[in-house]
């Protein structure tokens, strides 16, 4: 049966019409900024662009933050507006799509169950999803099936602490992977140093907009030293973190996606690959790290498939 | 239905038979160093001390390494004579028990099933054991089940990567929670530094003998300065560590034994817990560490429910 699945993003509302595992249909809305209200409603609009919600299986939803076990509740999600604190999202939504059964999770959950069910996660039932952009996200299919935990927060390998790193992360904390190998984290060390003194394309090339993912790129393949530097700060990073969480849950594979990954290519998750080879506690472990296959509509593309499971 | 329950350890094997949750008998003998046929014939003669292994539901064995999941195979247990390489240890003790039911599994997992039903870890259905004791071992428990992993390796807590720690860890790798948190890393720690002219009472009450836990707790009890900064510093990468798995699958609980942990008692156990708490990526998660509660015949006694499970 056909499903709408729909990525409530930061910045934009992406939704997709899902039959047989392919995606018949999109829609984009930009996230509104008024509220939960609203961010309710066009989410409800997204949906209803491409179809009855009442005549498919449903309305799956990936959210940017803490989803509760067992409830369509958001804890907590920081970059939407209105959801600081806990919101019963999927109440909401149902309600303003007149009862139609809703689902919701986090938006990397949704993204790793793509690309464990249609992807680049396939052949393994015991992955770690890391998404490298903004910050580093992160989820787990243990079993075949998605780790929640308790409280829903499972899979959060940006807030694992890594060797050696004192920098205070985006949470509060000292040493997490995102204040290492996430974009903002990196985009503020080199803004850092730039001021001290260091040359570095990176800011020549961004101005005083956002330093994209592509930024980060173009600096590398020009050979800028600093961005050289930061991304072997993150790979390290990454290597020491993966290592560990193969060594906790014991896994077989690791999905590289997130705007950054996307943009350094299969380089840069190569490089990673070879991070974590370097540190595992087995080393006759056949772990492997791969590139997401899904690009883009991973998450809404997952979204629509929780309606399955 | 009764059971054995077998733990095979580097210096002694120890089994006990368990009815309805208790233990009612329990037998001893040395662990053998002649390699695996003669530590196969010492558990067999331990759990026939115990009762006839055909009247009973089987013989579960709690073994000192990674033991390949779905099998009786011991994958490495270095602690083991004879085991340097793939042992099929459940096939063999089976053989030499004339065709009895052979469950095997890891040590500490066997102790933390034991935790999880009948000691410390009862309240709860995602909890971590961590042992700490010559070295740091672990397991965990995620809905109410023994995690193994594709591997048969999860759990090891002791091999994953802690911030701020250059310490060789026994497995080969810099930066383990076990090259800080174990007690024969402790112990080495503490010589190095004494060579090198550092006042310790550690040294004076082990003199050249094997540094047990016993002597840490009572240069502790001094005021020893160079044992207290050797605790510190297990502390805090126990905090590390534990917050770091605590984000990965999301837990309520961490169980902690062992043998260096036992010595300490509880107010170790108190330090961790807030050492973990601190470091929190969700502050208002509800996870708890507590000591374990079921003793030295936890992995005998978790061994005898596997055949349960």
């Amino acid at each position: 049966m056909a499903a709408i699945g729909v990525d409530l993003g930061g910045t934009k509302v992406l939704g997709v019409l899902v039959e047989g595992g392919e995606v018949v249909a999109q829609a984009k809305l930009d996230t509104p900024r008024g509220g939960a209200d609203q961010v309710v409603t066009a989410v409800a609009e997204c949906a209803r662009r491409l179809g009855d919600p009442a005549a498919v299986a449903g309305v799956g939803v990936g959210a940017p933050g803490v989803v509760a076990s067992g409830t369509g509740d958001v804890v907590r999600a920081p970059n939407l507006a209105g959801f600081e604190a806990r919101v019963p999202l999927g109440a909401m939504l149902a309600a303003a799509l007149d009862g139609a059964r809703v689902v919701v999770d986090n938006d990397v959950n949704a993204a790793l169950l793509a690309e464990h069910c249609l992807g680049a996660g396939r052949a393994s039932n015991d992955v770690l999803g890391v998404w490298v952009g903004t910050g580093v996200g992160g989820a787990l299919v243990l079993d075949g099936r998605l780790r929640r935990g308790p409280g829903g927060g499972a899979g959060e390998i940006g807030h694992t602490t890594v060797a050696g790193v004192d920098r205070r992360c985006g949470c509060g904390q000292l040493g997490h992977l995102e204040a290492v190998a996430g974009r903002a984290a990196m985009e503020d060390e080199a803004r850092r140093r730039h001021a001290a003194g260091e040359h570095t394309a990176l800011v020549e090339l961004a101005g005083r907009k956002r330093m994209k993912s592509s930024v980060f790129a173009k600096a590398l393949d020009a050979g800028d030293q600093l961005a050289g530097e930061l991304l072997d700060d993150a790979v390290a990073a990454l290597g020491a973190a993966l290592s560990s969480a193969a060594a906790l849950v014991d896994l077989d594979l690791v999905v590289v996606g997130g705007g950054l990954a996307d943009k350094l290519g299969s380089q840069f998750v190569g490089r990673v690959e070879q991070a974590v080879r370097t540190r595992l506690f087995v080393p006759t472990s056949a772990l492997r790290v791969v590139p997401a296959a899904l690009g883009d509509l991973a998450g809404a593309l997952g979204a629509a498939l929780l309606l399955d499971a």
